[in-house]
């Protein structure tokens, strides 16, 4: 299970108002803390920075690698804003996200071609969000082919099949979880990641729900979290569903997390 | 989404003790509790109590009766046992189970053919008990065929998998949930239905580990679960699983749930 860890995102108050003031020390502390907690890529996100975008992902990105040893997943649909982030990164980054969209599609292609990058590939195109299984693999399967096409490894794409919120329409989880099955059974070898949090919009107890959600993803597959690392029934609801999808010899990593209290908040 | 309260089981010692005795006052109030938590069936089990297990019966099932408008769970692989547990019953009781053992299914389908009664139908067989998804699913269509052909109808059936500890092999919980999922998708119609404490056997935090075995199993399909419905975390899991499982129009059971307080345990 990959984590990424979600909370250097400018679209959270105390995170743009630190961008703003440059405030380092916060950021820092922020990205350790994720790291600590388990995150695998620190997303970094100053998407609300409209012409300053790529010069705070810069500060964002040499900032965070100042504070942990640990790649970002630079957040933002702007290539040139990727670039500019890529330039000062240190190893091996991941890229969130390239989609279907044409005009986002062709100038992200060139970046991202024949590199490691990580690439999420979100199955988003211009006729707009995908609602069922069947389009979510149609749109998967091009991004796919336009990635492998362009000499990135299937190993290094996650596809997020874009999560949208079951109080709009019931089917709307059922038919995420059976995309990421039906995309990791058909394109072997690749990853699939998503956010949680549009699952609950508009419903109460959402930490809750999402938990529960992605517990039902990764028994469908699921490889890849966008989550805030911090939340720790989130992180024992991982560790709890990987030893249950068969991905945890002897529980060992289950056991690990018992000893080090990560179930204490069960009291 | 079928829910089997499990705590009237005599190997509980409490429960033990108030059959010998014949508390009736403390079996009620159990079989109350578990029926306003939400149990559609009363599970009823006097299995220790060897040469007396039909006369236990009896009085569970009378007793039970006597305190809740609910049908029992007949809890025993003794034909005997169970017609003398049916010979009192009210409605339409729930038998659990049958089994491709030899012995029992001969002793039980006369018992069950024709019948409107509900069946467990539990994946085991005198080879033993299936490992892997190919062995259960064999398992479940002798069951089902031989069970349809002694006219029991496929929706009176709840096929139950058979749940089996991860801790002893990291594949168990896996191959059950993707034998949850190819049974229902090759006899639709039928149910499947299980008791969930077996997967974290060996293992600490036990409830946590089950209740995300549950949301998982829900997530490929499961419908029934033989569980102790005091337990709030469990409920309030099986509710949140249910509408991500396309199973609530309008989250309306999960809204009502919030409101009468069920996610009130998390503080």
């Amino acid at each position: 299970m990959l984590v990424v860890g979600e909370l250097i995102n400018a679209s959270r108050k105390a995170i743009g108002e630190a961008i703003k003031a440059q405030d380092a020390e916060y950021i820092k502390k922020v990205a350790k803390d994720e790291r600590e907690a388990g995150a695998d890529f620190i997303d970094v996100n100053a998407g609300i920075f409209v012409g300053k975008e790529a010069e705070y992902l810069k500060w964002l990105v040499t900032t965070v690698q100042e504070a942990v040893d640990a790649p970002c997943c630079i957040d933002s649909p702007d290539p040139k804003a990727i670039e500019a982030a890529l330039s000062v990164h240190k190893g091996i980054a991941m890229i969130n996200s390239i989609s279907l969209e044409k005009d986002r599609y062709d100038a992200l292609i060139p970046v991202i071609a024949g590199t490691d990058l990580k690439v999420v590939a979100l199955c988003m195109s211009d006729e707009g969000m995908p609602e069922t299984m069947d389009a979510r693999l149609k749109i998967a399967e091009r991004l796919i082919d336009g990635l492998v096409k362009n000499n990135v490894p299937l190993e290094n794409i996650y596809v997020d099949p874009l999560v949208q919120p079951v109080s709009t329409n019931n089917t709307f989880a059922v038919e995420f979880i059976n995309s990421v099955e039906a995309i990791m059974t058909r394109f072997k070898g690749v990853h699939t990641i998503c956010g949680l949090s549009n699952v609950s919009y508009g419903l109460p107890v959402r930490k809750f729900m999402n938990q529960a959600f992605a517990i039902m993803a990764i028994g469908k597959g699921l490889d890849g979290l966008i989550i805030n690392p911090l939340d720790k029934m989130m992180m024992a609801s991982l560790v709890t569903a990987e030893a249950l999808a068969g991905r945890d010899d002897y529980c060992v990593n289950y056991l690990k997390a018992f000893r080090n209290n990560q179930f204490d908040f069960l009291g």
